[in-house]
């Protein structure tokens, strides 16, 4: 933490992952608390490719609390940030109250400015909320000097913002209470458990915005008997066959499990009326692609997921992911370059036979996917020491380059 | 009845519409017999737009049962042909026993040509497999002068087929013996009850050829959790509250449960593991344009239905049709000059009001739509009485012109 004496100025930066859910979470039954209908488990993707950074200031000379993401200074009354901010400086007063020795008095009456940036772009249509709010909700709590439970705080800026707060394998339990206390995210399994774990993310190009995700599932819950049925009978089965799989690191189970639950989501999404579509044609060929490749090789190589949009997101062996990798540059062949278009963790070339391009027996779809993000599971948030990556100046406002890094 | 005495010729020619399903059925508990999960309800489609035509001859100097469709020979010994076949003469050779003095003691006895043609292109993508059986099984009555439930037989040859013994709005209810004597076609209401209301067929280019509905719907019943709930808990009540919306004529709350049953079908395709896609992105887009244009006028007008394909059926009444046509026309421009993209019956043109065209705001695409069929509700199968119809000459053969009427 900076503390620049002449202007009370107390600064922290955190980082924090993206997580991309294998058993999904759709549909709040609190929407005020953001409490989920069913529980929901998660892997952490790894920092190196995906992040979010957030710096935070507090300073007695600061007017206002002020926020600014990815450059772009944004309104500090959104409801979801205030419900972080005010339950943050809740827990601040109440460890102060409790008279912990090393918690600063004076720094939960301050006011605060935020500032933060993904290291990928909007564009390729991520969901950024989760990393975001657990970054946001994290840095707070480093700055506050809050220690323990903070999943509860994270749950109500982005509802699987509380899976982002830890490293690895993630569940995030439903609980039973009404006042969310017991809806929490807790840690399966680290990221070390499973390393041959890969993820490639296939960014597919949108032709048209989708429904976002909030709105979605407040319609599905609406609407669907369908989404009812999956979260009160099938979701509960689903998620201690989940944590089984992952424990015995059995990628055949770990990978059927995980499509038909991306599957069974976006049937619910179908079943809500009006309907919601969020896989598009490319969506579609990604699906049947690894449904043959797998066939051909007789096991579950390769499995895919898709949330609230149209990209893909492949779960694999490290052993497979050249031959794959390959399989998608073949049957969609992009302008880009090689290198462009594969990046984040490097990936070995690879041959494909001309059996398995039979086997396979599709017709190439030119520019389908703009790019892969090969990368792996990582751990949860962490502490930026070093002074010179704040996003913030000693003057409280953002720095020239605070846009990306 | 054609008698040619010199050859002991006995023929009948007789037709069979088309039904669209709005309560859909889609997995059997028997696939022998063909014994449905849940109960069906359907729209039997004029056949003066979609009919089978179908002549059966029997004579004595037949060798061997033989059938031709659409022009072409096909192989008799299909089980499903064979299962028509051999019940009808089961129940003929019943009745002949039974004393019954109207009946023609040697017909039953002698082999049988077929000869069916489709007024409809294949290409067009429309399940002929209903029409097809409902008319092979009418007819093969009326030749063997066979009485009372044939729904059972039809049921044999392909489920739906036997809603299409029927005019007007029919259900099939499921039954529950396990001989299935009480799966049963049986009318609703009959094609008067309701003139208002019209049927518009989008034909759209398929991409690729989908899963039958055949392996699709064993697959389903094998893995989707969800299709198991449809059939059990929600089509149960579906069915009571379609009988009665059509009853009352209340065409928006008829609407409102075809798209949402439609809907709830495809999404149970999509949680069969391998999913099932039938929508393609020109469906997903009419789903889109109906939605779209029903929230303009502020109440369900337009409403869709979609089978084993990405072919929309439109419900509407005849008021609505000359504008929402109008529509279809303005966001699929056809390259087909005006009088080609609406075949059937007659539409009246429509102005469509800048604030429509603003308000469905779509981007067109175009050649999405091949043409339009518009029909209406129509009566079940009939006896063609004209000897110039047969489709088979007094040789028991094809006749030159039997490949299309």
């Amino acid at each position: 933490m900076l503390e620049s004496s002449h202007q009370n100025l107390a600064m922290v930066t955190c980082t924090a992952p993206v997580n991309i859910a294998v058993v999904k979470y759709w549909g709040k039954r609190n929407e005020d608390l953001i409490l989920p209908i069913n529980s929901s488990l998660s892997v952490t993707l790894h920092q190196e490719q995906l992040k979010t950074t957030t710096t935070i200031a507090c300073s007695r000379s600061f007017q206002q609390d002020r926020i600014w993401l990815n450059g772009k200074e944004e309104d500090i009354s959104c409801p979801r940030l205030q419900s972080c901010l005010q339950e943050i400086r809740r827990l601040a007063r109440k460890r102060r109250n409790t008279g912990d020795p090393t918690s600063d008095i004076s720094v939960v009456s301050h006011k605060v400015h935020i500032c933060s940036v993904n290291n990928f772009p909007t564009a390729a249509g991520l969901a950024s909320s989760a990393a975001g709010y657990a970054c946001l909700v994290y840095t707070l709590s480093q700055l506050f000097g809050v220690e323990g439970e903070l999943s509860t705080v994270a749950r109500q800026g982005s509802g699987s913002a509380c899976r982002s707060l830890y490293g690895g394998f993630v569940q995030w339990k439903m609980g039973e209470r009404s006042d969310g206390k017991d809806s929490i995210a807790e840690q399966v399994e680290s990221e070390s458990y499973w390393p041959e774990l890969r993820v490639l993310i296939l960014v597919v190009s949108a032709e048209q915005k989708s429904v976002g995700s909030t709105s979605g599932m407040h319609t599905s819950v609406e609407t669907s008997q369908l989404l009812k049925y999956r979260a009160d009978v099938v979701v509960p089965c689903r998620m201690v066959e989940m944590i089984r799989v992952i424990r015995q690191r059995d990628f055949p189970a770990f990978g059927e499990l995980t499509m038909k639950d991306s599957n069974q989501f976006h049937a619910t999404c179908l079943d809500t009326y009006p309907p919601i579509f969020y896989l598009n044609n490319v969506s579609h060929r990604i699906i049947s692609l690894v449904h043959r490749y797998n066939q051909f090789y007789g096991e579950t190589r390769v499995a895919y997921t898709f949330d609230a949009g149209p990209n893909a997101v492949i779960y694999t062996l490290q052993e497979h992911v050249p031959e794959f990798v390959q399989v998608v540059r073949h049957f969609f062949p992009s302008e880009a370059n090689g290198s462009e278009f594969v990046r984040g963790l490097p990936v070995c070339s690879a041959d494909l036979s001309e059996e398995l391009k039979r086997a396979l027996n599709m017709e190439p779809t030119p520019k389908g996917i703009h790019y892969i993000i090969s990368t792996k599971a990582g751990p949860g948030p962490c502490v930026v020491e070093d002074p010179n990556h704040h996003l913030l100046g000693v003057d409280g406002l953002p720095k020239k380059n605070a846009v990306s890094d």
